[in-house]
């Protein structure tokens, strides 16, 4: 989908009711969030916060009744596909699609364009995960509807970014808050998407990595350049958790170090417990984009830190938001 | 799902519109028959029956419009997935779910109590099937909404042995009928849901099963104990058939024995065929879970003795009573 | 689903808006296109042009709210799965079903005579797709609702062979057109279906393949012999270019061959380029059913010959006409 060259954005603060704006995003794609406009995401914000509402009504209008949403995932996801799918039926609208490449024409040797083509002529809208960079912003090109990313290999996953920052604004606010990213920084493309987020509302950022795996220099130089902001880097949690007002955890996989016993070291530098939330500064809170495997100790779910399962709630009506917007439907 | 603590239970006799009760089954879990009180099998009984007629009328209201089903299937099925899916489009609601744990976060090692969490909040309720014994227990426990199990390993699979009884009732009705349980009676986990069902309706239990394959030993007891009912044990069909109304049968799987030879000596005694039914009770019928392999001959499947084809196509009203009576919309 | 004896079919010219027929498509199936009346085929052109108009409008009436269509997919499919869900979802039914065999009873050892019996009693009606020729028909005879063939083995995909039709209808009109049905002519399912259609509009029937995939004798002959038609053989594109109206390539699948060399040698006569349409008649078109790998160079896609992606979209309309005019909702 091409963009429309101009867009005005139009706000109204008196109620989640009227929410009024000359269709900023629609008909656009979701493939970064590098180039997304501040516009648009306080618009996806604003709108988030109205279906979360909805929601919580448990009264939601059928906005998005007879569109098609086609969920394209070429690698594995069960928590990405069925928010959207939780997001588009809620709306009154319809999914198909595929996960898995096992039983599809790709096995058959077509191409990924052709692919996009057949599906864009089934649907109203397209979100796609694909392990390769790029993939994401090629089926944008190729498709007529809106396309959103769900994740193309270790670049990005944009819609992950915009519910980390809707979390952070929820439990948080956006003013004076001090994040820190932690784990694997490198391949994790969650962290690729929220940290330019964070730039865009001058949240503070704190990188926290092993030394393999840190988050890719030219990111980093693009935001200081850009944003003129400050990032610091850590190599433990130990060091961040006295200062910081969000402990964003990542996975660290086994599979990404040659030397085990080297994974063994470090395993515990990125373990969040109660012993380490200890030292935590008051209010902190434990986000993670799940799933987890053994990076936060069950034993951390009960406590006031835990917001790693609301932030996986909270999935539903940003993507919801995503979903009306792009397809104009407010 | 916590259950309320205070139920009461309303029926009125007089036609299948005006069901009126105050919301005995609303937001329960259904993990096993053993500790369902009768009010609420009759509850379900009477919908079941409601749905029926809407479905032969052609013309079921939408009561569950707006709402979604989550099928987690960590165990292939297709009945069972199918015909919930069914029971919850033909009441105007919406599926999301997987099938196989291909292609799910469990795979990178997510826990099962995680992904209850997530999927429960996409969802309204959630029908589970997994491997192992107490695992829909332990979902009702972390989700906030109902959970039905769908089958948790040799357990249980209460919602078979519903449609089961309901079957029953349609075709026999549930006075002074005699039914006998047949085939893998230790590891065929609907008769383990049907047996409690049958005890509170007080019909005739006849075990017919390889000693190697019998009812387990604490169930049997456990319904003696609490029902004060007579159970009789055989080992072969050929002892009842004269005697019975139904013949629940069972596969027996050949796995089961360590011994071919001994699998191949019993299977003559664990087959319905025209030559066993030469022998049966007037008005006997036939009953499978499905899916047959070789227990009931095909040349059984046109005569008034088979009705497991009936009984499979009750599995969507009772299904579409569960979905209707736990999320309260009757 | 045994087929209504008697049907009368009724035209008005008058606009889409407008079409009224008494119902002669209603519960049939679909399995080959072979003893297709022609009246059927003509309603269906016709409901799907309505269609097509429908979905360019954006306001496709919800004919089949509350319907359920099941996909029994036994075979890999995108392409047929994927659009005939967005067919029925477009008129407002619901979809289930399963694609592969993996989690299914199928690997219980079920037979297909009990599968389509459940899938039967949880559905409207059924599309499915199995690698057996013959399955489609022993599914319609099994089914109570109509069964639409999504194609069994080499045998036939009749929707294929009416979308292909309605996309030479609508690219080129059905009056004077000369066809080229190109590739492997003897496990081509599409191109069995598609023959007979051709012949039944009178239309110039040109086959190009290898010797060793030629199309099978008795469609040959049977399309001679009840039509009085001519049918011309060439072994390369080149020869019928400059000649016919239509190119309609299929894939010829490296596996056919025993012989590599022979395969490589070949591979050129069926390859659509740019150099092969230097020479081609004036408004020619090139189709294909789609998934391509390399019968045709990307080089053509951009060209006004290229009409393979508008014919894959003509799926949605064509699958919508099947749908409605089978269950009666026109």
């Amino acid at each position: 989908m091409t963009k429309p060259g101009f867009s005005i954005v139009f706000f109204k603060d008196s109620g989640y009711r009227i929410i009024l704006n000359i269709m900023g995003l629609m008909s656009k794609d979701i493939i970064t969030t590098v180039d997304l406009p501040k516009e648009d995401v306080e618009e996806i914000m604003k709108q988030s916060e109205a279906m979360l509402l909805f929601l919580r009504d448990g009264r939601v209008p059928r906005l998005l009744k007879g569109k098609i949403l086609a969920t394209m995932f070429f690698e594995p996801s069960t928590r990405t596909r069925l928010s959207f799918t939780s997001a588009m039926l809620r709306l009154g609208g319809s999914v198909l699609g595929f996960s898995g490449t096992e039983g599809t024409s790709i096995k058959k040797g077509e191409s990924l364009e052709d692919t996009v083509r057949m599906v864009d002529s089934y649907s109203d809208i397209i979100v796609m995960r694909h392990p390769d960079m790029g993939s994401s912003a090629l089926a944008a090109r190729i498709a007529k509807n809106p396309v959103i990313s769900g994740g193309d290999g270790h670049n990005h996953h944009p819609t992950q970014g915009l519910m980390d920052l809707f979390t952070i604004m929820k439990e948080k606010g956006l003013r004076g808050v001090n994040v820190a990213l932690c784990g694997d920084l490198k391949y994790g493309r969650t962290t690729h998407s929220l940290i330019y987020l964070l730039a865009m509302y001058g949240l503070g950022i704190n990188l926290v990595s092993p030394a393999s795996l840190r988050m890719p220099a030219e990111i980093v130089k693009e935001i200081k350049r850009s944003n003129g902001c400050e990032i610091r880097e850590f190599r433990s949690m130990s060091e961040v958790v006295s200062d910081v007002d969000v402990l964003y955890v990542t996975r660290i996989q086994k599979e990404r170090f040659l030397n085990i016993s080297e994974y063994g070291k470090l395993e515990g530098s990125y373990r969040v417990d109660r012993k380490l939330l200890g030292k935590a500064k008051k209010g902190l809170i434990v986000m993670h984009p799940l799933p987890r495997v053994s990076e936060i100790s069950t034993e951390v779910d009960g406590t006031p830190f835990a917001k790693y399962f609301d932030h996986a709630a909270y999935g539903v009506p940003v993507r919801m938001a995503l979903l009306s917007l792009l397809l104009g439907k407010v």
